[in-house]
């Protein structure tokens, strides 16, 4: 551990092992047991063993609790679509970035879902989850014109990538693990040439 | 006028030529002017020449104003693809309601400019936009599925429809009108062809 780091830790308190996983956790079982309006931050870092303080230096509040892996996930589209080989088409770039979050998904089913159950069932998280698919889509856009996709064609691309995204999600979740995410969208790409009527 | 419209009318209060429309443009021009937050229902009715009763007859909230050719838009696009040709693919029965809604936007380019400001200037008429959109695009999938179109490419043509109307929409005013927005949707679903990679 770098010096740097231990300060770090020095000055934000005791150290907590996995506090973020820990209090992630927590609050996914709690708005599951109790729902989401019911459960507050001091009891989301009760049942993970921490204290509120540690809870708010990592969350904002409890909604950022279920939305903060949003950056994480528009960081492994933009990565995905910028190191894809130079020879891809857009399309192919953004089906390793689709194949990529499949992949991540995939290890933690469980908690997806859990997740999932939670903002179906609250219309502020809905909302919410639209605002970051809309980010997400604009991310992949940028992501596209910097390997010099043309505006129109990046924006279109970007807007079907999420479409696949959303649909092989919802699909892969409902279908409980009778196919990977990541086959569903491959299956759902080829369809695309389908609809498109080629 | 039959006996029910007059008798409607004489239990709604006294008759309004055009009250909807000019609440409509009444609205647009103080929220353009004054900003969204800043203007009440009652100012638009003053501005309007009609009373604040007449207003809550026509509108739930000012927000409605803005909102309530959402479901217009939504039966526009139903019926396009319910009446679209039988021989029609999916995709196919999704451009003929592109094409229908594009020409209902050419007529009042005007209005759609200045509505799109002041949604586009505030972050709570953004989100609702967006939940619009998706709702727009659950009946465009319903739609497709009474056509007897499976599941799945049902879902993916309506979702690849509302992408290609909400860009085509943004390039149709950023242009300022050099192409029309039919032509512009037309020319996206060309693109898809090659975005889809055939």
């Amino acid at each position: 551990m770098s010096a740097t780091v231990i300060n770090y830790y020095l000055l934000m308190g005791r150290w907590e092992p996995n506090a973020r996983g820990r209090l992630q956790q927590a609050a996914l079982d709690l708005f599951t047991e109790r729902g989401y309006e019911q459960t507050t931050a001091a009891e989301i870092a009760k049942r993970a063993g921490l204290t509120e303080r540690t809870f708010f230096r990592y969350f904002a509040d409890k909604r950022e609790v279920l939305f903060s892996g949003g950056e994480e996930l528009q960081q492994l589209f933009v990565d995905a679509i910028t190191g894809a080989p130079e020879s891809a088409t857009p399309i192919e770039a953004a089906g390793a970035a689709l194949a990529a979050a499949a992949a991540q998904f995939e290890e933690r089913i469980d908690s997806v879902r859990q997740r999932q159950a939670v903002v179906t069932a609250n219309a502020d998280l809905r909302e919410r989850e639209l605002i970051k698919l809309t980010a997400l889509a604009a991310a992949v856009a940028d992501a596209l014109r910097e390997r010099g996709v043309a505006d129109t064609t990046a924006s279109l691309t970007a807007e079907v990538t999420i479409a696949v995204f959303r649909i092989s999600f919802e699909r892969w979740l409902n279908e409980a693990g009778q196919q990977t995410m990541a086959r569903i969208g491959e299956d759902l790409l080829a369809e695309l040439k389908v609809v498109a009527g080629t």
